[in-house]
């Protein structure tokens, strides 16, 4: 294994593609039509802080921007460039880029591979010739690259999130790039480099990979695979970089039917899904089998502390849902053990009477029991060496009824979300055991959209005192078992 | 097996539980407190047509309504009763609604063989020696019956629908009960008859389902189930019917933690996961492990011809989304069959270029593809004998950045949904293979609360013209998967 030391002498480059001063946007219409001034708006939205040019052989002017007639005439030093001409003068643009000392260009473009046919694939390997000879390249077929930091951003994306995290995200598919990105604005997902690298016709899957296993702005690596370029160097990287990080991984076409839709969407082979989920296990890697269940994974590993996880403390507003989170803990191979006798006993005697319950599952048996109140159980379950994560569930759309009651004015302002966050926060800072949040809504009628604006609420206030929230007790405790499993098998490695 | 006469005749009475002209609620204080005074509330609220009579040793008047001392004192026949005093009256207060000739009468108290006291033990015994004399009993620690046709609801419940539709519900539960039925409002399902049984001490599982496949209003059984009375009844009354009906059934407790759960919850035994999950198999039940996973596959068995479906037209906006719901068909036993030669080339002349993809799953490659030219693509798609079953999966929120774009005003005017509902109503009732939608969304952070408006709106708009709607393709198709199965095995054993 090469040493750190190397490995970023070997991705020296990559600082000015994921963090460039300045980028060139070469395909830009006057009108604004197109992707090229779709991505200049979106640059422009998000703040990206550096320098912008745009070129089109017909100049003019643009959102503010001169358009320079060639690359030659843009008189400063071009770190990234981002080519959205239509696919035959792709290669002519990036090779003019790679003249100019452009460290890296990403080809929004399609038409290549791809298509199938022969002018396609003769295209791409002319992009292929000119990469090798000096210019980082990230597609065709592309959405490129999100990087909070720097503000460099996708199409479309003048809205995604400034905030850098340490969550990666490698993808064959641009849409999925996309959802992820939005996904991360509400699910609390802070991102560090996000890769949209469509047909991989250079920089792909395997060095891409490398390169964030040694990237320090990145704890947990995300990507969605539809086919690898060189499997046994994928797999040498991969197992190797799970030593280090998380990879979580979401292989798409594993069926008859997902290989065909693979070749037609990214030229890619699809691969047997015994053989794939035999590899990933074998590497210790993270494997999911759908967007949603990647981004739970990717919210609990960045939120919980690095370990493994068995025992549970479950508590809910009712009977039935703890007796639901107990079978589910057991599905995904976790536990919700009954607390010691004492500290039942402690627990019992916050709780109220009657319908409340505390051997854990602990029923409150009040959907309006009290944070602070909240907050002594769990500190008590928390001295039960057997447990090492509390679920908390709450069915907030409750307070609504609360609104009607008592004739109140919103149920924002009724719910005590922020109390709950604050508390929360301090059962897991002073047991120095995890909190997650289970917020499921029921009420999703369109009269109830109130509710819907509370929880969200709710959640961001929670996600601000990281603690991990989910909608769903099935979505969190997959999520909890993908974070325990991959720490219990790093260790027995190790 | 008893014929379906003499079953009328065995329920004869039922009729007075479900759709009762007259309603004497016990335990009402004139100030309103308590369960009393809620379920008046909420009976008002449905609007209940019947009579509403309330009764209080103390009496004076609650909500317009005349408080009489006694049951005695009330100068009509009662069909139902609710009784709501504390545990120790209880046994009273229904031996006079037996003497006064009462049909049936839930019990919302709690108190009684849940505690695992002597006493409670002892209330609950002498509560089915009164019912055995002649009274039904639903309950105790119950929140009883809702049935939309009659106006009979539970608390809280003012606000739940009074439309009815041929989905039954049987809960051990009270508060998945009152989650389901409101889950019902947005989803699309709507209830014949939903039970809350608590305890069970008189009716309960088997003898509630015993009614329900001869019921002819009830089309889809679904069951909250901690614990049966009488195992070998059961499965044999679940068997039976089965072969009428599909019986959609979510044990709850199979787990260690969820078995001493449900013990303080309804005083039930859990049982062993896998004798449960090969009974089930072998009467043909359809299992569930969640809520979520039950509502859908109700919705599916409600909107769903009975039939077998295998192959599925995929049309989705992104390559992404093809491949994933590929994968997630082989995961569900389900297939997305390549289309006929001929086919594919009358798709390809109607799909957008280029970017777009033919052969199943489809990608239009544009999220705003129109609803009329989706039409012609599945009208298409259907004279393929091997489709069964459309699956078109929309990203509506890609409209908000046509607001944006454009300048315009509101996402719920500038979204097709109205168009979408209608264009596909035709696919189904001319193809004879019936459509769902998946509507994902991943815009879900505070500031988007305008695309959840939406959504819900067009998930309305769908579902009135009979077609499901899903939030995820993976829940989608795993309830599409329980109706295939269903009818598959019905078939093999008829």
């Amino acid at each position: 294994m090469t040493s750190e030391l190397e490995d970023n002498k070997k991705f020296s480059e990559f600082d000015r593609i994921f963090n460039p001063k300045s980028i060139a946007v070469i395909g830009v219409s006057s009108k604004g039509s197109g992707y090229g001034g779709g991505i200049i708006r979106s640059l422009q939205g998000v703040g990206y802080e550096g320098n912008i040019f745009a070129v089109n052989p017909k100049g003019g002017e643009f959102a503010g921007i001169k358009i320079y007639k060639s690359m030659e005439d843009i008189p400063e030093l071009i770190d990234f460039a981002i080519i959205t001409v239509p696919a035959q003068h792709v290669p002519e643009a990036l090779e003019v880029c790679r003249q100019k000392g452009v460290s890296g260009a990403e080809i929004l473009s399609a038409g290549f591979k791809e298509t199938g046919t022969k002018e396609g694939i003769a295209l791409e390997e002319e992009i292929k010739r000119i990469a090798a000879k000096g210019i980082r390249v990230i597609g065709p077929n592309c959405f490129g690259i999100y990087c909070p930091k720097s503000g460099l951003t996708v199409v479309p994306g003048p809205d995604l999130s400034r905030e850098s995290g340490h969550v990666a995200f490698l993808s064959q598919s641009g849409a999925m790039t996309i959802d992820f990105a939005y996904m991360g604005n509400w699910m609390g997902i802070k991102f560090s480099k996000v890769v949209s690298f469509g047909n991989g016709s250079d920089l792909r899957d395997t060095e891409l990979l490398e390169y964030l296993s040694v990237d320090p702005e990145t704890h947990v690596i995300c990507m969605y695979i539809e086919g690898v370029d060189d499997g046994r160097s994928f797999f040498r990287i991969l197992k190797d970089t799970a030593k280090r990080k998380p990879v979580i991984i979401y292989k798409g076409g594993l069926s008859e039917a997902g290989k065909r839709a693979v070749t037609s969407h990214t030229a890619s082979m699809g691969g047997n899904r015994e053989v794939w989920e035999s590899l990933l296990r074998q590497c210790n890697a993270v494997q999911v089998n759908d967007l949603i269940e990647m981004a739970n994974a990717s919210l609990a590993f960045s939120q919980l502390p690095a370990r493994v996880y068995k025992g549970l403390s479950v508590t809910g507003g009712s009977g039935a849902l703890g007796v639901s989170a107990s079978d589910t803990a057991e599905i995904f191979g976790l536990s919700v053990p009954l607390f010691k006798k004492d500290i039942r006993d402690k627990i019992d005697k916050i709780l109220p009477k009657p319908g409340s319950s505390s051997p854990n599952p602990i029923d409150v048996a009040n959907a309006y029991f009290r944070p602070h109140r909240l907050k002594e159980v769990l500190l008590h379950a928390a001295t039960d060496e057997k447990i090492d994560l509390h679920v908390v569930i709450k069915l907030l759309h409750h307070y609504k009824s609360l609104v009607i009651k008592l004739n109140l004015d919103s149920v924002k302002e009724v719910t005590p979300y922020k109390d709950l966050a604050e508390n929360l926060k301090e059962v897991a800072d002073r047991s120095n055991k995890p909190v997650i949040v289970v917020l499921p809504n029921i009420r999703q009628e369109v009269e109830a959209i109130d509710i819907e604006e509370m929880m969200r609420e709710a959640k961001k206030e929670l996600l601000n005192k990281g603690i991990a929230v989910f909608d769903d007790i099935k979505e969190a405790l997959k999520a909890v078992s993908h974070v325990s499993v991959f720490y219990s098998r790093q260790q027995k490695r190790s």
